[in-house]
């Protein structure tokens, strides 16, 4: 047995989280950090976990964790910086769900995130968690910081684009749509069911801190310069990603072919039939990215919509994904739950 | 007072206009009827309207309806058309808040909707009921054809854009989101909460209705083609429509300003000022449509965000500001209530 | 025109006086309080009041509500009983729409809200701000202390029985249900989408702050002392409380009479024909309580359904109806507004 | 493998337990019936399941089915009987999700469910699915009847008390919710989004046909007769079921310890620490029941809250949990899944 770590257990990607490990049948989930929740049994504050998880929250510490093969960091981005290199050096594995280890260009990160990068060296070494882009590098990372939730819909829907070379990337609309828990388990006004129930609205249309990861693993796939206009909404829901995006063909081009193609063999993308409109909740629970493209009138805008359930493809699941290529293990391990509809 | 007749009182449209209308200080309301629930009371079938409203569903007829001033239409699309010529032979006036005179065109009408229009030659006459492009014919309509649900939204999100020429009108994209009170009381699988609530998805990515309404008055508006790429997207929410609006600038342009002078003066447009989301919970209830403009980064891509309440600016608001302006009285009459919130 | 204040205009039950008192054609909104939201405009902070409301939020104090003839507080618990004392001093009225003037005892309102009350000789002149009960005690009120949200479904609901003499009024049982919005508009774990959304429990079983007050005005009423067993439980929605009342009948009765009999001529209270399952929908929006009776198989057990909008009968609409009675206004005015269904 | 059957497979209790069997390590899905999407690959109608089940609907037949080990009936109810004999005169044995095995009582049956019985000699092999009250009889069973949802959570929060002898019987009442997945997947006005979201009422107040169920259980359980006052409600959401459910006590009791007794070793009844309240949220999409016991203010009222999912421990779930008993499996085997949350 693997023995893993969870720092920050009590937001929501940290439960989503001890959900999938306390089912992986290689992993043995070994300490759980709470500050807010320190000392109390993680099974009280969540109390689904009655019977699978025997444990309480402890206070994040190197001592505490150093222990572990692999640590999962769940928290506030600008944490796991402050503990990645004791880790490494300690010969732990370390996979961040949240920021800080996604943009190569620390510049880049304090710009968007308000603080200076704590340790740039590792910006280098780290690998980005979207297996469906560096799988191999996965196998061998010390470090991992995963995919976001946006950028993993947004990529997953306009990879086999940008790679086909057949649009122009420089005029890329990604209109995407996120259920409230993407916001995190924070007590926040905006956020109270009062507020966010039977309503909706976008936010931060002048800029999202997920605009320059996106890009720069567009650029990367494409290797060309990509022009996005990138605007997040807040769904009426508590789970689910739904990305609509729009681009322009430059050339003709067999598109439900090229999606099948680009997606073969991957556990974890589905392709739907021409003509399908996937839904959030078919992939609710799910590590699983459903997409379809379409052209409508057969003009030259190409419409492709992708969902995940952005605590799992979007989040928990994906790390689990990246855990098991870095552990060697069969990626699809803990992973194969079914959605749960309705 | 203004004898008024409800055609399709029981649905979504029709009791939102039972809501404004038995509230309205010049209207009274002589007829309603309903072919599902014939001879039941309204308020037997509407509980929220005991004691605001004494009377009974009746079948529709000529005979019934001929002694009202002006007859709504809330009836599926298909139905106005039956009923309108004989009205208004015998001196009504006829505001349908479907389909059926909004197109002026009896082909494009066929071809979406699926059956011949049986009356082409009242689409000469018919006014397009939406208040801010055709306030004037409206004032001596007979006959008005209120804007759907999405083309208000989009409409008045695209309208300064298009007048003021500064946009490239063959590549506008139109994300729009409808809460699920938009797809009428209709006893439809998909349209169960189990099914709708909790998840979202696109539809009728291939084409939807509203796409040649919207582009004909588009067009009219701007007296160019347009090219206009339409997503609808269904909500797990009631009311509320929001319209996610793109457009490529060809010219420099100063935009708060530019939509601020276009609606000023507008009782029920209302420009947010800059920087701001509007959220379809501000409109809840209310004859109203908020508007902010964003560009992004200063790009040349101008990002609309507008939201309406689909049963009311989207429908039975609409329909009653038409009234108001048919019948000579102060446009904002009965209409002046406030959204719900929260 | 009456110049009112609303202290705590930013919270829930604030912004819905605020909607409620911007169409009162009686009243005149003179200050507009809030702490946290000080110096910025009302409709800045809400923006479904623009057009409606052109002032500034304030800090509150007595020298700028002391120009008011009626204050709302529409405030946490504790705050009104603060400045009530200076308030009546100057002259004005006060209408807490929290806790602070509803019990008589101030024993036992320092036992449930955790401090002792500051001017308990106030609390002999305070008026219960229910008007079914005490409609000629608030004509001439200075304070009145308005009724609760589920005290005011629990007790309508259980009026007519009390006062009948027929039931066993020591084995009441009150399970009660309540929208979220009826927690406030606090910045609390609790209370996020996430979190209150698509579940359901029960809460404060051991104990509530409503039990006293209703068990107060039962005994009034029935001049009996009563027995309840009160379960409230949070919906996952906004608006609306639903109470179903268990009681056992003493002796036979006409219950359907009965509860047209004690409602006959009240404004706001609608008896549903036998059979009904008043739904909190009908009501959404509205100052109105709808009530069905039923008495399952015919045996002892009577089954009492009640709902209300908790902001509105249950709070703001309850205190405009208050301060009609208190201003020699007709008691109606400006709460004939009909619920937004669907 | 176990080969099994399911008939109604696109119904919500049909698609939970296809996501159910699906993973179920001794079970191979063999043949999936349904009457409307007859024909269609069931992946197509339920998106979820896609490479999870390469199969098609067929349309039922005792042909098709009798190949299977088991059968299960995810149809409405009066379904199962009519196929039931036949497939156990061919040696499957039988699962009915649905009501024709519930009762013992042919003639309680007919008259609660509108026509005869059409099998009441079945009526007397049939074992109820309750594996808490049942579970040696449904280790040789060849025909189970399910325990309803309701009757589910409000057997387990009532049995410890029934059994105990220390409660009232005559004087019970279970003030019951369910989210609307309970009322199935069918195209019926009052389930619609638009009418079921956002609100809240009871219905059945009269009578429910869950009624005659509990009671036959509960006086089969306490020895005794049962008076049970049973008012469902539908929440505004889509899965679980919350039983609030009063009992007055007739001897001091430590119900904690009463509670915690009776349910030690039961893999899927959780009885929760004193002063819990449990949320239906945490049980989502598992096999559990959860239960929490009060005594408010050490009256002789009991409260007892119990909560389940619907359609896994309300039906799916149950109806694995007595498969595996009839198979001889362990009671857990493919149970173990862990509730979603948020």
């Amino acid at each position: 047995m693997i023995r893993v770590g969870v720092v920050g257990g009590a937001g929501y990607t940290g439960v989503e989280l001890l959900r999938l490990l306390a089912q992986h049948p290689a992993a043995e989930i070994a300490v759980v950090t709470s500050r807010s929740d320190c000392g109390r049994r993680v099974d009280e504050v969540i109390p689904s976990l009655r019977g699978y998880l025997d444990t309480n929250f402890e206070a994040p510490s190197i001592e505490i964790l150093c222990d572990c093969d692999v640590v999962f960091f769940a928290t506030p981005n600008g944490t796991a910086m402050r503990m990645a290199a004791d880790l490494l050096a300690r010969g732990c594995k370390v996979i961040d769900l949240a920021a800080d280890f996604r943009l190569r260009d620390a510049n880049v990160w304090s710009h968007w995130y308000g603080e200076p990068h704590l340790c740039p060296e590792l910006l280098r070494e780290a690998v980005y968690g979207l297996p469906e882009t560096h799988r191999e590098a996965l196998r061998t990372a010390r470090l991992v910081g995963c995919a976001g939730c946006y950028p993993t819909a947004t990529q997953l829907g306009l990879l086999p684009l940008i790679e086909s070379g057949m649009i122009d990337t420089t005029a890329l609309i990604a209109d995407v749509k996120s259920g409230i828990s993407g916001a995190g388990r924070r007590a926040e006004t905006h956020l109270l069911m009062s507020e966010a129930g039977e309503g909706f609205k976008a936010y931060s249309v002048a800029g999202h801190r997920h605009h320059p990861e996106i890009c720069q693993e567009l650029e990367r796939a494409g290797r060309c310069p990509v022009g996005l206009t990138f605007v997040p909404h807040l769904l009426p829901m508590i789970r689910g990603i739904h990305a609509t995006l729009y681009a322009r063909l430059t050339a003709d081009c067999a598109l439900q072919e090229l999606y099948i193609d680009r997606y073969r063999g991957e556990p974890f993308v589905d392709v739907l039939p021409p003509g399908s409109c996937p839904d959030t909740r078919n992939v609710r629970g799910a590590n699983r990215c459903q997409i379809a493209v379409h052209r409508p009138g057969m003009g030259n805008t190409v419409v492709v919509l992708a969902v995940i359930d952005n605590l799992v493809k979007g989040a928990a699941g994906q790390a689990v994904q990246c855990f098991n290529l870095m552990s060697g293990l069969d990626e699809v391990l803990g992973l194969r739950g079914i959605a749960l509809v309705p």
